[in-house]
């Protein structure tokens, strides 16, 4: 059972398995977090974590043996255009500030800051990618968080029976471990959506883009019972065209796969029931006690000068505006892979079909935050394949797909992400 | 069971039942968190959220019919203080910082910022209040969220039925709602741990000093298949004398009543046993993947600018010490507080044993952060009662205990604090 605990902790952080393998023997996943000091330079390493981020030690990632981390979702690939924006996102906080637990009580979600409030407003309206009007906002610990609000607000109080969450495979690989660890009676995971069919009520989670493979997603289950929860942390116009505003009941978005502050912890959640964001907000408050302030203060800062960077271009000298650069650069890094990826007859990538994108005019597939690779040929087991190469991805069954696919991380730094073309590509050639 | 749920919000928050009288009438719970423009003045008023925060409007708490609001532990108080300190504790933090979910790999607790730990570290040293050799640390979304990793940690993961959490009346009135909102089949509330006599395995809150009371606590079910979990959150030298260092297995502590910054939402918890850390760690990353990253650099700030008034005096001459000028505030209000019970024979408070102070060396009685006020003669609900005239507390029968009691928060802004004394010293005499 410690063995479940820990796989469990992997797949809900998208932390992957950097360490059972290399420091303790594969199958350890309980010293999967254990960072023991005798492996510590390889757990360093592998997670990228030694400051400054990308100013020192070129050699950092081939320090313990050249092993490539790219099954977790960190986004630190972001940390080079933030840096060129200097100061302009800097925040100061003084010392009796956001002392209180109150925020604005005339919200319904009361822990809401009123200028975070009016940056996703701002945000939304400028990307075009959803509607904000006759919406609540509710900010969360992250979009994980508000996963949970969300179940907590719509499963039915006094049900026998928990009710049914389902998702169509491959699903993001936390969904069931959050959905079940604290064997809630409210609500339980029941697996893919595409073989759901008990005459029942149920929520189905529709993550669009999807993790892990990047294509546009609407609800599969045919029935009049169900619950929609939309999960639109990748609906950026740098991962997909953006093709009208999302217009559904309940929509989550979050700062990690946006602008990439994933160590803020900050969601938030466009949720048009006022009964359902007020039984989110309650969840939140019997959780944490609200959200950072302080971090709810930074990501209001953050995501006014992405607008900035669009809207007032001039005073942008430093860089380019927010989507245009990461839109390039996740565009080169997808050229980069297909095009290691077409030499080989070992890969396949998904082709993405074209579109137009409202927001930036211009037509593109998409080059999603994930690349879905499947080992072609006879090659069953694509993690394990690449793992004997030192890559380490997160294999398809945690997805409740196949494990001839791997999902692979797209957001590391340069540098990884360099020596992964490189060492894929040698694969390939081999 | 909405207005079930309502009450859960309640109660969990601390903030009490300002809306639902005033505003809706009496019993209106499911608008306890509406907030409703109609009443918004009201509910600003109750809550003192109005910015900024004491420079304006000496009349703001008057403005709706002089309703004073004392449900919930907004610890508003230590504004005060900490705008005393000017710029010593601000903050600040740029837009290329803290993108990665990591903090530090090698740890246990791998979100833990390690200047957080430091300071952490230091201030226990430096007030002697707990033992921090050979723990590890687990950082939190406030102590709140750190309760519910101890329950996730320390229930069995495959027991047929759920662990009792018991906890001596009068206990926090949250843990109850905390424990059982999600239908765990992990744990359950099984209610005043005096009454516990079950043969079986369960958990015991210890809370010392004691929220609501403010007496010291130790456990108090004598059974050996007890894990008890220490919830010191006001072990500190402005409410209670600190006697010797605390030594036990699971330690919470936060920064909302030891400093007053609620808002930042940071706890943080000592764990002697490895595995129950690791298991919180887990929890943490299940519920929110780890713990914003700018509040516990704010904390950290604010720990080290705690330690160093103490230490370094020489260059505070803005103020006294932290937990010197936080005593006297404490000891300020409990004599306003006794004066005005005394004079009456309506009302009585606790009797503290004095005792010394291993911290700052003083012989004082405990002057804790809510006053358990008890409504002597004929008067059986006290809460009512206190309401008739227009002071919100919160009813002893929400802490397992009796309704001739209600907790009143002894952290309020100076303003509404004066003006509470006012008006009971006014019952009090007519």
């Amino acid at each position: 059972m410690i063995l479940g605990h820990f796989l469990v902790i992997s797949l809900a952080l998208n932390a992957g398995f950097l360490y059972r393998d290399y420091c303790k023997g594969k199958h350890h996943y309980q010293e999967f977090f254990s960072f023991k000091n005798e492996c510590k330079n390889a757990s360093l390493t592998l997670l990228e974590t030694s400051p400054p981020p990308f100013s020192s030690s070129s050699s950092s990632s081939k320090a313990f043996d050249g092993i490539i981390n790219l099954d977790h979702g960190d986004p630190t690939m972001y940390e080079r255009y933030w840096q060129q924006m200097g100061d302009k996102t800097t925040v100061v906080i003084n010392g009796w500030q956001f002392i209180s637990y109150f925020s604005d009580v005339r919200k319904v979600c009361w822990f809401l800051e009123p200028e975070f409030a009016n940056s996703i407003i701002r945000l939304h309206k400028l990307v075009g990618n959803a509607i904000t009007e006759d919406r609540y906002i509710v900010v969360g610990t992250g979009s994980t968080q508000l996963f949970q609000a969300v179940l907590y607000a719509v499963s039915p109080p006094n049900a026998s029976e928990p009710i049914s969450v389902v998702s169509a495979a491959p699903f993001y690989s936390s969904y069931p471990l959050i959905t079940d660890f604290l064997k809630s009676g409210l609500h339980k995971w029941a697996g893919d959506a595409y073989t759901f069919n008990k005459d029942e009520p149920y929520i189905e989670l529709v993550t669009s883009p999807n993790n892990p493979d990047g294509f546009p997603r609407q609800a599969v289950v045919n029935q009049n019972q169900g619950i929609l929860i939309h999960d639109f942390a990748y609906y950026w116009p740098q991962y997909i065209p953006i093709s009208s505003p999302a217009d559904h009941d309940i929509m989550l978005f979050t700062v990690s796969k946006s602008t990439g502050h994933a160590g803020t912890r900050i969601g938030w959640a466009l949720v048009k029931d006022r009964e359902i964001a007020k039984k989110m907000t309650e969840f939140i408050v019997l959780s944490t006690i609200g959200v950072s302030k302080d971090s709810q203060i930074r990501a209001a800062k953050i995501l006014q000068v992405v607008s900035d960077s669009h809207q007032y271009k001039g005073n942008f000298k430093e860089g380019k505006a927010f989507f245009e650069d990461s839109y390039d650069y996740m565009a080169r890094r997808w050229k980069q892979l297909r095009d290691a990826v077409n030499v080989s007859k070992l890969f396949s990538l998904p082709d993405f079909t074209s579109g137009s994108c409202t927001f930036s005019g211009r037509t593109f597939g998409s080059q999603p935050a994930f690349a879905w690779l499947k080992c072609e040929g006879e090659i069953d087991d694509c993690e394990s394949f690449l793992h004997g190469h030192k890559i380490l991805t997160r294999g398809g069954k945690h997805f409740g797909g196949s494990e001839k696919y791997v999902r692979i991380s797209m957001l590391p730094r340069d540098e990884t992400f360099d020596q992964f073309i490189e060492r894929l590509s040698s694969i390939s050639s081999s």
